[in-house]
């Protein structure tokens, strides 16, 4: 990695922070060069804009977040259930053991992006659509290997389990108290539970 | 109502709106003098700074969800089944049927303030407090009267349900597809149900 490079993922990283905690509209040119520790210029030189630099901001988090997630994965049996409870444990370890002091940037940028900057919005629906194939692709697996009840609703699964634990984040971070996150994970391993079939434990 | 009341209303009722959909740092003060077709003085002639503004543009949006939420209730046996299923349709209510074009202001206000401003945070912390404290005392009536199972944890039942509502809405709002929303209501009617004692419908 050349110096350029390595500033330019420095600037990126920090921007995510400040990002994840002030939000886009929330962040000034100010905030952003006091956390990077750059000039005006400094940071214009790497990013055009403010959005370009969010832009990037978000998919350098994105992919912090995922290296969280093969990190989880890789030391788990592959089964449909132990993949389904990783990702819970995945969202759950975003409260505990915070990579963004704002928590989830997916949560952040969707509620912030969603009524004013679709270029923000487009980058959070892939990241969602990312989480959400993960669970249907699991379900759908499982449903092959005869792992999970026949019939069960595979997209209404994920979007019960990504909007809980979402939610279970947001509430969280309003209260500052990780018990919120905790029992929207519980309730979510019962959830799952009820997918799999009893009779053939994986 | 005398004028100025009356203007203090339409101020706060169209500022909610725009706060709904720009957020708090997102909301300039150009985009408050459009809304309300007043002037800078206009606005700070009522309202003494942007923040006092926020918060009772907040307040006053609170005050039109709990007015709805009453009259849907209102309709309503009072029954521990019946008081929860209506909790669930007037979260779902935001979406089909939106009193702000920003969808849910709680959870915009609780995402954007956790870590930014406490003014708005707490505020939505007791907002937040009204509607688990709504689950919690129905829970516990329930209780009393039979109809809940015993044993079950009315606290964790509170955070499960506005968690799983909030980030329907919140994926609901990300896709533009209230589809989010309805399979988040359909699993929550499916909780709730699991919540009862069977043995005595209510």
């Amino acid at each position: 990695m050349g110096k350029g490079d390595e500033t330019r993922q420095t600037i990126l990283s920090q921007a995510a922070q400040v990002f994840s905690t002030h939000g886009y509209f929330g962040t000034s040119l100010d905030d952003l060069m006091q956390a990077t520790n750059l000039t005006k210029g400094g940071i214009y030189n790497h990013f055009g804009s403010k959005e370009a630099l969010a832009v990037e901001a978000f998919e350098f988090g994105a992919g912090q977040v995922r290296e969280r997630f093969q990190a989880l994965l890789a030391g788990r049996p592959r089964n449909t259930r132990s993949r389904l409870l990783a990702l819970v444990e995945q969202f759950h370890s975003l409260i505990e053991t915070p990579l963004f002091a704002g928590g989830c940037i997916l949560l952040n940028t969707a509620v912030e992006a969603d009524d004013t900057n679709p270029v923000l919005r487009d980058r959070a629906r892939y990241f969602a659509d990312e989480w959400r194939g993960f669970i249907t692709r699991t379900l759908n697996k499982g449903l092959e290997l005869g792992d999970v009840r026949p019939g069960i609703d595979v997209e209404a699964a994920a979007t019960i389990i990504i909007a809980a634990l979402e939610g279970g984040i947001m509430l969280s971070k309003l209260y500052d108290d990780p018990e919120h996150i905790r029992r929207t994970a519980r309730h979510l391993e019962q959830y799952i539970e009820s997918l799999l079939r009893p009779e053939n434990p994986t």
